[in-house]
C-alpha cells in the first residue's frame, strides 16, 4: 500500500499544502495509486513513523521519505517512467528553480492566502496557527495580511514564469515534468482555498488549466473551499 | 577567424555587457580563441552585417549570430565538447533560470551602475546613453539612480543563488554550465565597472571568483575601472 500522509483544512477533503501538492502532481503523473492520509497542524504525532514532524510523507510498502523534493527523487528511482528529475545536469538546474520559486512565490502567497488558510482550518489548528505564524512573521495574522500587496508581488513573481509559458506549454518543455509539479504546488495552494490571482487567460492561467486537467483525469476532481 | 562583437566604454579593455560576458565566459570555457571587437553604442553601423544592431554577435568564418543564449546554442551545436546547454529537459530549464534571473539581478544592479556606466562611457556615446535610458525609465539617470536600494533589492535576488551554492560548487552542480555563464554575465558587469555588491566570503562570492579564476586562466586578468 501507498499512502501520502499531508496537510487538511476543516474538512478532511481540503488538501492545500503546496508541497503535499507536489507529490500528489508526481504521483498522478506516474499514474501511482495511493491512498491520501489527511492530517491537522496537531495531529503531528502521527508522523512519529517517519522521525520527523512535516508532511508530506509518503510511505510506499516499508519506505517512508519525507521532504517533496526527497519524495520525488524517490519516485523516479523507484519508477522510473515518466521521471521527474532528469539526468545531473537537469536536476541541479531544478534545484535552482525550485529555490527562485522558493524565494518569490509563497510569502506573496501567503500576505493573500493568510486569513482564508486560518478561516478553514479545522477549530484546534486555528490557535496552533495563529500561534506559531505571529510568532515567525513577528506581528498578528491580520497585520501580516495584505491580499492587494500580496497579489501586486504575486503578479510580479509570475512574469519569468509568463515569459517562459508563452512560447512553450509546460514549464519543462513539451511534456510536463517536476518543474512544472515544484511549481505547480503553489497554484494549487491558491485555487484550492478559492483564490486565482492570475489571469484565466494568460500563459500560466492556460498552463495551470492543462496541470489541473491532467491531474483530475487520473484523481477526479479537486476539492475547492467555497469563497466566503 | 572568430571574432566578438561586443560593448566597450571609453577604454577599449572596458568591457562590461553582462550579455557579452555571457559569451566570453562560454568560449573561454570550450577553449576556443577568438578575437574582441569592442564597440560603442553609437558604432552600431558596424554590425550591420549580422543584420540587426545589437551586441553581442559571434561571426565564426561564414557563419553569424547574435543573442547571447543563441550564441551558447550554436557554441554546443558547432564545438560539442564542454556542453553549455545539455539535453531537452535541461535547456528548457535553462530558460526559465535565465527568466528568473533576467527578472530579478539586472533592474538591480542598473539603480547600483547606471550613473557608473554613464561615467565609464566615451563621451560621443554619453548623450546617446543618457537620452535612450531616461526615454525607457521615463525619469533622468540621477533619478532612477539608487545605490542603495540597488543593492538591498540585488541582496534579496542572490538569496536563491546563495542558497544554491552553500551546497554545490556550480550552479550547474559539479562543473560550470549554461546556468553559471548565464547568471554569472551579470556579476562580470558589477565587478568590470568597479562594485562588488555581494560578500567576498559568501556562496555566491566564492562561487564568482571561481568563475573569474576559470577565465582568466584562459584569457588573462579581467580589465576592471577604477573607482572613482
Amino acid at each position: 500500500m501507498r499512502e501520502l500522509f499531508e496537510l487538511r483544512g476543516r474538512e478532511p477533503e481540503l488538501l492545500f499544502s503546496p508541497y503535499c501538492w507536489r507529490v500528489r502532481l508526481a504521483l498522478a503523473h506516474k499514474g501511482l495509486d495511493f491512498v491520501g492520509r489527511p492530517l491537522r497542524f496537531t495531529d503531528k504525532a502521527e508522523l512519529a513513523f517517519s522521525g520527523q514532524q512535516l508532511v508530506p510523507v509518503l510511505r510506499d510498502g516499508e519506505t517512508v521519505v519525507h521532504d517533496s523534493l526527497a519524495i520525488l527523487r524517490y519516485l523516479d528511482e523507484r519508477y522510473p517512467e515518466r521521471p521527474l528529475i532528469g539526468d545531473e545536469l537537469a536536476a541541479s538546474r531544478l534545484l535552482l528553480i525550485e529555490r527562485f520559486a522558493q524565494f518569490s512565490l509563497p510569502l506573496a502567497l501567503l500576505r493573500l492566502l493568510v486569513l482564508r488558510i486560518h478561516a478553514s482550518l479545522d477549530p484546534v489548528d486555528q490557535a496552533y496557527f495563529r500561534q506559531s505564524r505571529e510568532q515567525r512573521f513577528g506581528m498578528s495574522l491580520e497585520e501580516f495580511a495584505d491580499a492587494g500587496a500580496g497579489r501586486e508581488q504575486f503578479e510580479q513573481a509570475l512574469k519569468p514564469l509568463e515569459a517562459l509559458l508563452a512560447r512553450q506549454p509546460w514549464l519543462d518543455g513539451a511534456a510536463p515534468g517536476g518543474a512544472d509539479f515544484l511549481i505547480g504546488g503553489f497554484f494549487f495552494w491558491a485555487w484550492c482555498l478559492g483564490e486565482q490571482p492570475w489571469a484565466e487567460d494568460s500563459a500560466v492561467g492556460v498552463w495551470f488549466r492543462r496541470l489541473l486537467a491532467g491531474y483530475e483525469a487520473h484523481k477526479g476532481p479537486v476539492y475547492r473551499a467555497v469563497r466566503p
